[in-house]
């Protein structure tokens, strides 16, 4: 299991090429939860996720050979251009293995950050084994999403920040609710919170039947979804928890969450109008479970990791005008 | 004149109220200028603009006994918000005069905040007679919008930030670009700025036909607008620049820039795809200005104040969908 010294590291090779992502709250969002309401911003991170955390630090670890000879990442889009954003501020290679019905801003963005694009189909390919072969043909180093230790210690480096930040806000015994798919982000900032704030507790969130990390975490196994479509949280929908990344959410985490894509719309909402954050669905989805089922949340505090916000103009624009 | 003692005796006041807003930049916005474009996000201060330092600056210096009087404040929303959202934590009474045309959002958040709304007629009723009326009749004190140096000094605390965290970039020989009303901000920020990184030089950008400050700058006396209205820039409208802020701006900024509504939308447009920041029409005029006249602009290194995010979602979904 990696461990705290290993997040530390990841963040000494962060420093000055990560954005420290601001707190921001609003006594609007406060009134609707009942609660106090806090969310750190990782969608104003480079290439508008926290997964260029974990892109850095996997590139930053690798040696030169490594680096000269390129790297090739499976993603639907936030770990895609977290990688090549990174690989290209290192002058690295970097193939990207996205699905088809991905969407267009997210394949868009990561061809003009210079990486090569292979699209698969989401119900026919397997795209690990797609991954395995590109990799080993063409020599590069494969870079998975979340159930790898160096990416892990990297998504942890926002626990460290989110820490630092929330001691100096005053705020003691809080949940900390994050949009989970496969687990990198929330199992590092689990790992980083043990240390540095242990009056914190992480909680998951997830769309409705898409909740695989809930549903194994009450299960103490590994389960899997029935289905990989259907849900407008793209960047949140896995098959099941990591390997990796599932012992440490088992050991640290409380119970699931899970929210309807329509909460998350709210959510997309409620974040544009009271904190000036443009939010996707699956980086909306903790803080549409504070706001819409908090009475499911045990302490008057809430943190919220608000993961992404790569969303296309038409459905950002539908959430503006059919929710409220 | 104030100097840089007073905006570093309002940055100790505000310390622990305010929020450090990030810097952000994206490669995509630099090749649309073919220069580096460094984006600092008031728009995420507190109430949604960085009126709040000024309307904190002020009421965290009077004495008890006015706080225990009450405030009054003339805006059309963002200052209004940034008053009304400053004496509450005060505890403090704030009446707020704001134009019958202002928009709705501003509007419901400046009571939603506690403040006690008085609208008037942009056309027809002197907003300064009326302000003066209300304070003497009711024992309040006035906070102006621009020309009272205690709000001046707390606007340039937003420079006093951007020298520390633009310096810590290596940002070096660039030209700042603020959104400009009546040049609160504007000259806060240049006197900052004057003595925090005096390779930097402030430059204002006005709407269209709003442009008093940039004619202004050129006659060297003030020049007044022929009209207050037909702009969709509500937040930086202003008659002629304030009598306090003139000479400073004179002193200490290059010439004034102009921008159109439609390269505020447009711009509205890029700051939510490629930054994820939610800008108003008038806090997007400084971004308008570098993405669409970068070749006015003589360094390399563009620094925009991002002023505010306060936007109703009709208009914003509009530049969503007419705009790219």
């Amino acid at each position: 299991m990696i461990n705290i010294e290993e997040i530390r590291s990841a963040a000494v090779r962060l420093k000055g090429h990560v954005r420290t992502t601001p707190i921001l709250n609003s006594p609007f969002l406060d009134e609707i939860a009942g609660k106090n309401i806090f969310v750190k911003a990782e969608s104003l991170q480079h290439t508008g996720s926290f997964k260029f955390r974990g892109g850095w630090s996997a590139i930053s670890a690798m040696t030169e050979k490594q680096r000269k000879n390129g790297v090739v990442a499976i993603s639907s889009g936030n770990h895609a251009q977290g990688v090549a954003n990174a690989a290209r501020a290192f002058s690295t290679k970097a193939v990207i293995i996205m699905p088809k019905d991905a969407p267009a801003l997210k394949i868009t963005n990561t061809k003009k950050l210079g990486a090569e694009v292979i699209l698969y189909d989401r119900t026919n390919q397997n795209r690990e084994e797609l991954g395995a072969k590109i990799s080993k043909e063409r020599n590069l180093t494969l870079i998975k999403p979340y159930d790898e230790p160096l990416v892990i210690a990297g998504q942890g480096t926002c626990g460290l920040e989110l820490a630092t930040q929330c001691k100096d806000l005053n705020i003691s015994n809080a949940e900390v609710m994050v949009c989970c798919g496969g687990g990198g982000l929330t199992a590092g900032v689990a790992l980083a919170l043990e240390k540095e704030a242990p009056d914190y507790l992480v909680r998951t969130v997830e769309p409705e039947r898409f909740d695989d990390v809930a549903k194994s975490l009450k299960a103490g196994k590994i389960c899997r979804n029935k289905s990989m479509n259907g849900s407008i949280c793209d960047a949140i929908l896995t098959p099941e928890p990591g390997k990796v990344t599932f012992p440490i959410m088992r050991k640290l985490c409380g119970e699931g969450l899970t929210v309807s894509d329509e909460e998350c719309m709210r959510a997309i909402y409620f974040a544009f109008i009271r904190l000036k954050l443009v939010l996707e669905p699956g980086g909306a989805a903790a803080l549409a479970a504070a706001l819409f089922h908090s009475e499911k949340i045990n302490s008057d505090n809430i943190i919220i990791i608000a993961t992404g916000g790569n969303i296309d103009k038409e459905t950002f624009a539908a959430a503006l005008t059919n929710y409220n």
